[in-house]
């Protein structure tokens, strides 16, 4: 694997831009969260008046063996339905960029079937959706590596765009399987900790994914490297996502963490470069139950808790608009001296 | 004082939307708190296809007596430095509503000294603030019922725009201990439990208004009825909020509540008409300690936890784009049927 290298943002500035967010016309801290964050964009831009340039939101979207156990409420074909409903313009995802003006792209990591040429579309297709890691690897460690490197190949592709800032979404049915075995095995949590309820399993189709993925990790030696544990229960869009964080980390991006998904790939990336946490911003607390145990694993406070569970990458492009708060008050608000406001004595 | 006359919204309606919701392109309840929102609005405009136009943010301000009491870290005179920030365009508010095209009013409920004429300036000034309720009643019943009236007339103005949602916020140094008392007092919660450090006080400063409110409350016989109450303990800034709610809640409008202040006059308001908060949106948990337990009081879940102590309806502002997201999604996602995908069995 070709190594990433992500160095953390240089924090001899940290002091002026927290002088300045002090001197803004308000009580100390009483802009909360959002004071905490224009220090970060600030500290990655290495400027007191950052500014969000060509937003970006990224999905990856693969379908996975694992399905064939039953292991969600949706059919396997969904994937590739969602792809088209997302380049037609009619999910979730698709009308929360509109709103916010965030360039919209799909990336074939891996679905099943072939997909027309399309503007909005990446191809990347790595092949028809993983094996079932129930009976055998998801992928090979030779495919695990080109995922990681056409995941970043996406993000040079972006890059050159001028953006700055970019979220990660996700699509693939089963692929809450595949991450909860990931949580499982880079935290040590125990694996029904990890396991959720997905697009909304009841409590016996629960219980069944639970012991259907307790087999499958069973079935292999525990004394994996983390390049072969991904490979074995990963997905093509998790991995590509894994790869696309770190090269965006790479590039001095902010990097937008949506879901449990986006989560999982990047605790595997964090294990190559830690740093690459430093570029994130954990937008949104999902209901899927593994991911509040991840988000505390990696003491990551997420902006928003507002019960998603649909990825996409929908919890990114909700809290942008608070992202942007965050740089506009900065760039913007007055001082207690220019605007001749008493500060506290 | 003229009784206000609000309705519930006609729930005839609910079962239809919540189809439509049920059809959209993700698994059922997928879109969280987004979902229940949506119904809302929806409801609350009676319509499958709700829009929010115009919205507005007011800001109430006015000095307080109390002050005079050493209970804020800031002196009396940055309530009416921070108007003209207001009106500079230099505060929090201000940068929050440019970015999200919302009108901008901010209203003279009482603040000391005069205030040139502005076009975002609203005259409703009942005096130069209040009296200080350590000694005497802040206000006399009846400029406590003229305060309502007022109140309500500024939402008169905004209607004739043809807005339809609006937020309301305040400032005025001294207004987290008039709230506090309120607080206490409507809801029978320990003192100590609805005062907070408002703009940052420190341990010692903070029981020194613990102990100031605690006299205070103890100089006023406790069988007033509930306008008595507002009158001897409020400020106009919070009367006039809540004859605001009261109006906006009886034109339909939707209602961003912010923080704890905000809160404070929407339970004083549902005490005379309970139904007003169904036309609410809880915008924001603020740090001010006291909020938390005033929302639960209120069985109400806010939308965003931000770590937020400002007031001036930064709450309100933040939290609209993801009003917006909640209408949008309502109207503009496809459904499993025009999109082609599969639903779960």
């Amino acid at each position: 694997m070709k190594p990433f290298h992500i160095l953390p943002p240089d924090s001899a500035i940290v002091a002026t831009i927290q002088q300045i967010i002090d001197h803004k016309t308000k009580p100390p801290g009483a802009l909360g969260d959002l004071e905490d964050l224009a220090l970060k964009v600030a500290t990655i831009q290495q400027t007191p008046s950052p500014v969000l340039r060509q937003p970006h939101l990224v999905i990856f979207a693969a379908d996975h063996g694992i399905a064939g156990e039953g292991v969600s409420r949706y059919p396997p074909e969904v994937t590739r339905q969602m792809v088209l409903n997302f380049l037609a313009g009619g999910a979730a995802i698709n009308v929360f960029c509109r709103q916010h003006g965030i360039v919209l792209r799909i990336v074939d990591a891996g679905v099943k079937g072939s997909l027309a040429d399309h503007p909005q579309l990446i191809d990347a297709k790595m092949a028809d959706g993983t094996q079932n890691f129930a009976r055998e690897p998801a992928m090979t460690v030779e495919q695990c590596e080109r995922a990681l490197e056409r995941g970043s190949e996406v993000v040079d592709g972006i890059v050159r765009t001028g953006c700055n800032v970019v979220g990660f979404g996700e699509m693939g049915i089963g692929n809450t399987s595949a991450a909860a075995v990931l949580m499982h095995l880079f935290t040590g949590q125990p694996l029904a900790k990890c396991v959720g309820r997905g697009t909304g399993l009841d409590d016996q189709q629960w219980a069944r994914k639970l012991s259907v993925l307790g087999q499958a990790v069973g079935r292999y030696a525990p004394s994996q490297t983390p390049l072969q544990t991904l490979a074995t229960f990963g997905g093509f869009e998790i991995v590509q996502l894994c790869g696309a964080m770190l090269r965006a980390a790479e590039n001095r991006m902010l990097i937008l963490v949506d879901g449990f998904i986006a989560s999982v790939a990047l605790l595997v990336a964090r294990q190559w470069s830690p740093a690459v946490v430093d570029y994130c911003v954990f937008c949104h607390q999902s209901a899927e139950s593994g991911h509040r145990g991840l988000l505390d694993f990696m003491g990551a406070q997420p902006l928003l808790r507002l019960n998603l569970r649909l990825g996409e990458g929908t919890g990114c492009a909700l809290a942008y608009p608070i992202l942007q708060s965050a740089v506009l008050f900065l760039r913007e608000m007055a001082s207690f001296e220019t605007a001749g406001v008493s500060q506290s004595p």
